[in-house]
């Protein structure tokens, strides 16, 4: 089954104390879409600017993604700057440029209507709402949000919330959604709140994911998938969008949605999200080889793996 | 095999979102040794004042915990007194009266000198290291220790630590004794130091095993166990010391020492440190069955396990 993904597109400015790197290609849409190439054919619906060329074209095409909802708008494209210390959790944003970004309104082109798995990358929530509500034919829509708009636009969010079956958000995120500092407890508020299903990305150590009750059938034990604890941590950027791109991707390449498939799924956006981190941008994702990606889920199966 | 425990018995106040409890039974040694109860015979070796007294002692008893290593001091008990708030992470201490504890000198009962399995609770390093000598005939040794140690004894630390086996501490613990901020580095640095192996607890997170390339005969890829999001954390205290009574109890009721036995005896830690945090003190372990602990090992288990 092909994904559609509606999100960014950017150039971004990254310093870590691995080093740095200026304008390099970015944005959720490019690292959801890089992660879930290797899984299912992907389409995407965002906007760019006229500094967006060929080289950058190239990168999606390598990866056989259908860019032909990628809108060109006179301007230039987003722009972020970001610098991480210490620990890598958190970047200190230097600029954020919207540019064509800020008029942003997601066209969905006719070959696309079919598509039957949509994410909703991480953008205004009215927008997300509209895009679901465009698309007759998906069968499950995940969705991605943060604090700006948690707190922001409080109301807009929790109309998209009733329209998505998974969201993947982080823990402070989470916890801000529901107003609870327990984990467990505050899953089940935001799941309240409409999705069938939450994934939780706990950062360094992996991702849970809760269920409704009676969601896709199915039991509703928490499950969680580790993350490998990776050496070099050179770029954390993208390693949220690269953990959906992974986790939708394999959902939409199984078609049937069961307790299997989802745990299988959360595995692979661990393991999508550990490569990504491994290089600055989206180097690490361009290079990849499903066996690379295998023997990977292998590690991360070991890993918490009991006979 | 029976396993020694060297460390604190005291009484705590604690206050959290959850309630609050006076003159409790607590001490790392007194979780750690009712936790490992469970699995193996427990042997203490602490030091106690005229106010503790048949009460407390039949919390041992009731569990098989032998006590005649349980030195009795004039003068009153150790006392702590700790409030937590907010993520329940960290406790504000709000007062620590060592009492007797200020001059334990550990004393070894002649009948605990055929001891295979020690743990070293959290006490002052050269004491652990003493302690470590007088055993001649221990197989496995396991340590812990903390922050005002890492900072403030930092060459007492380094000699005793080159006399365990397996090291458990926290994330913070671990990043600051190797003065590195990345994880499976830091890991390694300890390594480094001495210990086959360490044990890095994550909190809600579960923890990791990390080996020394060749320890035990085993492979050094790491291992991890998850931890059970719990929905009602009342009271953290004592996590940490459950969580190796669970881990180094179940290593030492095996006898042997292997990658799979060590994998199991990390979910066991997490296990007995999940059952901890549901009351306040000792209240949980207190009134355990092994059917219980078994039940929650499963539901542990199933929470990581690809089919």
């Amino acid at each position: 089954m092909s994904i559609l993904v509606v999100g960014s597109v950017a150039f971004d400015d990254i310093a870590s104390p691995s080093g740095s790197a200026k304008s390099i290609l970015g944005g959720a849409a490019t690292y959801f879409s890089l992660a879930a190439s290797y899984f299912t054919q992907v389409r995407v619906v965002a906007v760019v600017g006229d500094d967006f060329g060929p080289e950058q074209e190239k990168v999606f095409h390598q990866h056989g993604i259908d860019t032909r909802g990628i809108e060109r708008a006179a301007g230039k494209t987003f722009r972020w700057g970001g610098t991480y210390a210490g620990n890598l959790n958190e970047a200190k944003t230097d600029y954020t440029d919207l540019n064509v970004f800020e008029r942003f309104q997601p066209q969905i082109p006719k070959e696309y209507e079919d598509t039957e798995f949509l994410f909703l990358a991480n953008i205004q929530p009215t927008l997300q709402a509209d895009v679901r509500r465009k698309m007759n034919r998906v069968r499950l829509t995940g969705c991605d949000t943060m604090n700006y708009w948690i707190k922001g636009t409080p109301k807009e969010l929790a109309a998209t919330l009733k329209l998505v079956d998974v969201l993947l958000i982080n823990d402070t995120e989470a916890k801000m959604l529901a107003n609870e500092t327990n984990l467990p407890r505050a899953a089940q508020k935001v799941l309240a709140m409409g999705p069938q299903a939450l994934v939780i990305k706990h950062g360094e150590y992996g991702a849970t994911i809760f269920f409704r009750e009676g969601a896709f059938g199915l039991g509703h034990h928490p499950f969680r998938a580790p993350s490998l604890p990776i050496d070099e941590v050179k770029d954390p950027t993208g390693a949220g969008d690269s953990f959906a791109g992974g986790f939708m991707g394999y959902l939409a390449s199984q078609g049937e949605v069961n307790r299997e498939v989802l745990k299988r799924s959360l595995f692979y956006g661990g393991v999508m999200g550990s490569f990504a981190v491994e290089r600055f941008g989206t180097e690490r994702l361009q290079a990849l080889t499903r066996d690379e990606i295998d023997a990977r889920f292998q590690i991360f199966r070991e890993l918490t793996h009991l006979e």
